[in-house]
């Protein structure tokens, strides 16, 4: 499922191509983030003009409303959003953890109320697996617990065992499934490696789950409010267990320089909130670091958000123009942002792949993670 | 300017061309309205797809923010928001006696606050004909005073006169401009017949606004709160005094039969907020009527908007996928809703136009007006 092309020689990245039964995913791949159903203020043509080939869902969230029955009876998520892509769907277990109200976990699964109408809930690793399945997911994952940052070492022991137990049955409920009965081919399953801070809770989980056996492995409880070090710490002492020939995705991160360094520890796979959040703030992603456009300094700047951007904002509009419209809160205005953000990020991994590929990766990660910090001093100290 | 096709035996009703210095334009028209530089949730690309040949600026919303003085300097209205087919601007009136704070009328102008942040800002005939120069408006309208609904015939008449010299200052204004100064040609210069719904005043002032002189003449003062008998009224006491050779426009309405009725009474051009306002309520027009996309009967319906309609939202999307964007307050939702709103709008129009210049525009009136106010009562009656 997954064909390693190249391996840096300097540092741990390296570029492949991932297969899902839906179509060919070339890795490192930033996924675009489509919680409800739909990538924030974009459609899926626009997408498929950005070059993305796969994009996250939210389980939680679409059990939630409007609920996997109806998605399913419409055909699957697919055909309910009109994407014919490759769909990732998370477990639901990081929003149980953060979003539902009155938690409750036992050794079967977490019984809580959903965050939009209190209605009491329950979803277990086998109700995970079936809401998924339902959505038609390309890409699946185990359900896990994600503790809060931090967690004690004790803490950490028990919740991850628990998630070890959960990931067996998440994958012995896809074992169980007869191949055929609803889709031609299962989709992949991914196992996710936890343990917070606690790099020998870390190296236990990566094992563990390659015991079980899945086609990728995701490393979870990062970008949970830990500082950036820790994050890296995360991912060092998850990935020298995790087998070469199986995808590693990091979830839900992160910056651009921050990818570019989680792919030279081996991270494959990327999905973050921050292109099309911090759109919606006015924020745009650039070479070097970020434009805040409501700025003043933007008011009569004609040149487009990044100069030689091909994406579909900056090859009409104006930093001016763009300005203006978020000002006025108009919503073409954080449309044309979330292109251009969605665009840098997929284009920062197919830079990097590309590098990697041409045997150049140790020069374009100290030229991009370098780069990329010298806007906000200038821009501080012009404004 | 404007050439007139054909007149409909049955009725006032009229096809022709109205030129501007920008391009033709096919009337009757629909404008869609790009009050603060962009029309709402909608790029410049999705309108050209759309078929729109002309957009509305709002010219008061463009003073406050960000002013008329950065659009020039940045190559106008056009290449400020990338429309490159024609721009009307109204004169600011409207907007000045409807959401300003602290009004003072003279006879200069109109002194006022704006209601962004309280700024003390004045209008007068001149300055409205300056920013709308300064935008690069290729339709501008004379600058008049707009009456609240009702007033009093006295009251009207005062007002009346006042708006009538206005007028008279802002075709001064033009015709002191020297030709070639900054664009090839003027833009057409429109009055605008007030005089509520006093049927003697209305023809006194369509009678005046003639006397002047203008490139076309609109229909201001309706749409202000009254019931729709007077809205027609209105234009009914207006339009017999207008010429034939000169396009009729009816600001800021309406419903799509009421358009259709406005055709009958020789009005050409209109403007309204309605499909993108409503849109972001969650409301599509249709053949039959308003759906209301939130309601329960569309949570599993499978088909568009409206079947064979030609629009890019009904092209690929579910009233059921749409219902959940709606629900889930997603962009996507009421950009989807937004262009079939529009195409309906402008298709109306299209629709309108063939039939007068086919000869049966009798038969399309008819058909229209009585199966649009269909669906809310199947609809009432089933929900």
């Amino acid at each position: 499922m997954y064909t390693l092309l190249t391996k840096d020689p300097s540092s741990q990245a390296r570029a492949g191509v991932l297969h899902t039964r839906r179509g060919l995913i070339e890795t490192p791949i930033f996924m675009p983030v489509g919680t409800q159903a739909t990538v924030k203020a974009v459609s899926p043509d626009e997408l498929y003009t950005l070059g993305a080939s796969i994009i996250l869902g939210n389980t939680y969230h679409l059990h939630v409303r409007p609920g996997e029955g109806l998605i399913k009876d419409l055909g699957g998520l697919h055909n309910f959003m009109q994407w014919n892509r490759s769909i990732l769907t998370d477990s639901g277990g990081f929003q149980v953890f953060s979003l539902a109200r009155l938690r409750k976990i036992t050794e079967e699964g977490v019984h809580f109320q959903n965050h939009l109408d209190g209605t009491p809930t329950f979803i277990s690793p086998e109700v995970s697996m079936q809401i998924q399945h339902d959505l038609g997911s390309d890409i699946v994952m185990a359900f896990d617990e994600c503790p809060p940052y931090p967690c004690s070492h004790e803490a950490m022991s028990t919740s991850l065992e628990r998630t070890l137990r959960w990931a067996k049955r998440s994958r012995a409920w896809w074992d169980a499934q007869p191949i055929g009965s609803s889709q031609e081919r299962h989709p992949l399953l991914f196992g996710i490696v936890q343990g917070g801070s606690h790099d020998d809770l870390r190296k236990y989980s990566a094992e563990a789950l390659v015991d079980i056996g899945f086609d990728g492995y995701a490393v979870g409880g990062v970008s949970v409010g830990e500082p950036e070090p820790e994050m890296m710490q995360a991912v060092d002492a998850s990935t020298p267990y995790l087998p070469d020939n199986k995808p590693r995705y990091a979830m839900g991160l992160g910056t651009p320089p921050q990818m570019v360094e989680m792919v030279a520890r081996g991270i494959d796979m990327f999905d973050c909130v921050l292109p099309t959040r911090l759109a919606r703030n006015g924020t745009a992603f650039s070479e070097q670091g970020t434009l805040h456009l409501k700025n003043a300094p933007y008011a009569r700047d004609t040149r487009p958000i990044e100069e030689g951007c091909t994406c579909p904002a900056c090859q009409k509009f104006t930093r001016a123009y763009i300005r203006h419209l978020v000002k006025a809160e108009e919503i073409l205005g954080l449309r044309l942002i979330s292109l251009h953000n969605l665009h840098f990020y997929l284009n920062v991994m197919r830079r990097t792949r590309q590098s990697i590929l041409d045997g150049r990766f140790h020069q374009f990660r100290k030229d991009f993670v370098s780069g990329y910090a010298t806007r906000e001093e200038s821009f501080a100290a012009s404004s």
